[in-house]
């Protein structure tokens, strides 16, 4: 067995299966802040993997209640690696009350700013009823179109994705980022820039775990079917329920489990 | 197959692997906001599994460097279900500056409420050298250790673990949590109200991922061998290299991976 004595920069030790160490280029996903403004004003900021920066800020402006139409936004601008820039319209007035002071948020957190529990809930109204429905067939098949959609999952291990589709089954967007918050945003603020809000004929698929936050923002871009790989918690289960929003959670085909309106899942072979 | 037309309240519907659907209680991890107040002034709301909120403050302002000695807390009281606070000792000030005013965090928000991504970095000293090594039999046996203490995991599939072990292998502490955050925060947390810090002589291992704050929570518990199940990112082992700490990640028996300051393991069979 090689000695080793220490790890450079951008390289690691693995210990293989066999039980044999080797060094390696490491291969992480990477994380950085971002800082999001609005014209000179520092909203938040954010850890999250570069790239898409326009539609993370779209994004979490949508989540947040800040914008709703795209006529909202004039223009998104990049400053530097690690700053984006919204200016809003001329006739749109910032009006940041007290539930909506953003500190910094890390690359998980999507209700990060707000400062008392009763500010915790958006006030987006609920999901109208819509006849959109989709078969067990085509829900099974959406995580395997997920990853192969990902560019970085396999190679790092280390990012999560979240994915738009129609309820054929079609992909229509798919983000990545190490944040499960910031990976919604994404595809939530290219679906917004692209002026494809409310998404009240799709189906969000996350590649984590289902947490209030994440139920919140599909209910935010107006999305009435949300599925995760992994968990949702007691609070998205409740939400989801009083929100019309129907939530799927450990969609490991040939399994899933049904938390709310089951009414917009065809169980009918 | 039976009809199936709503899901009540606890109820979910699963979809078994040989298709037939079938009504359970669900069994999801509860995930509630929490307030935490300093005397009368909120200082942050994070979205937590309930349980050990003293501790889950206490790690809170351990991590985010608003205590050091375990005598700058007078007391932790519990208000109602969702709010503790925090009563600092009489000669302990708090000077909260601008980079330390907090919003809500999430259930996976460890960097909450900073305002500029100069300030994201904590001011915590970098690792003192110290002589605490740990072998690859101990290492290995870690996960399995972790697992067993948790109570929750294999019921729900949804809740993270933080275990902090001595050098030679033995669980002293652990906890769980909906967020990595947490989870760490509380662990951290118990062994600050038990003056055990700084934990110089101990292993952090988290069920998940090793992000940034992880990495940073960990240095300011003291700990010198942070060891995660999951990805670490790139900022999390560039921050470890630079803070003096062992970072190990995909540790998953018989492999793992180093990342940094490889000389605290053992690698001689």
């Amino acid at each position: 067995m090689k000695e080793m004595h220490s790890i450079g920069p951008g390289r690691i030790v693995r210990r293989k299966k066999d039980g044999v160490l080797e060094y390696l280029r490491d291969d992480l996903t990477i994380e950085e802040p971002l800082e999001i403004r609005i014209g000179d004003k520092p909203l938040a900021t954010t850890m999250r993997t570069p790239g898409n920066d326009d539609e993370l800020a779209a994004g979490f402006l949508v989540s947040e209640a800040i914008v709703r139409d795209r006529s909202a936004i004039a223009g998104i601008s990049q400053d530097g690696d690690n700053r984006v820039i919204v200016d809003l319209a001329g006739d749109v007035k910032l009006k940041l009350s007290s539930t909506q002071r953003f500190g910094t948020i890390s690359s998980s957190c999507g209700l990060c700013g707000k400062t008392s529990i009763d500010a915790i809930r958006q006030s987006f109204p609920a999901i109208e009823s819509t006849d959109v429905r989709i078969d067990i067939k085509t829900l099974l098949s959406l995580p395997e179109k997920l990853r192969k959609a990902q560019s970085d999952f396999s190679r790092t291990g280390g990012i999560h994705a979240a994915g738009i589709f129609d309820s054929s089954g079609e992909l229509k967007i798919v983000r990545e980022d190490i944040g499960r918050h910031n990976a919604v945003d994404k595809v939530i603020g290219r679906a917004f820039l692209d002026k494809l809000l409310p998404l009240n004929r799709h189906v969000l698929l996350v590649s984590g775990r289902a947490s209030f936050e994440i139920v919140q923002k599909a209910l935010g871009a107006g999305v009435p079917i949300l599925a995760a790989v992994s968990a949702p918690s007691t609070l998205a289960a409740e939400f989801a329920r009083e929100s019309n929003q129907t939530l799927i959670g450990f969609l490991r085909p040939p399994s899933f489990n049904i938390y709310s309106h089951i009414e917009r899942v065809i169980l009918e072979a």
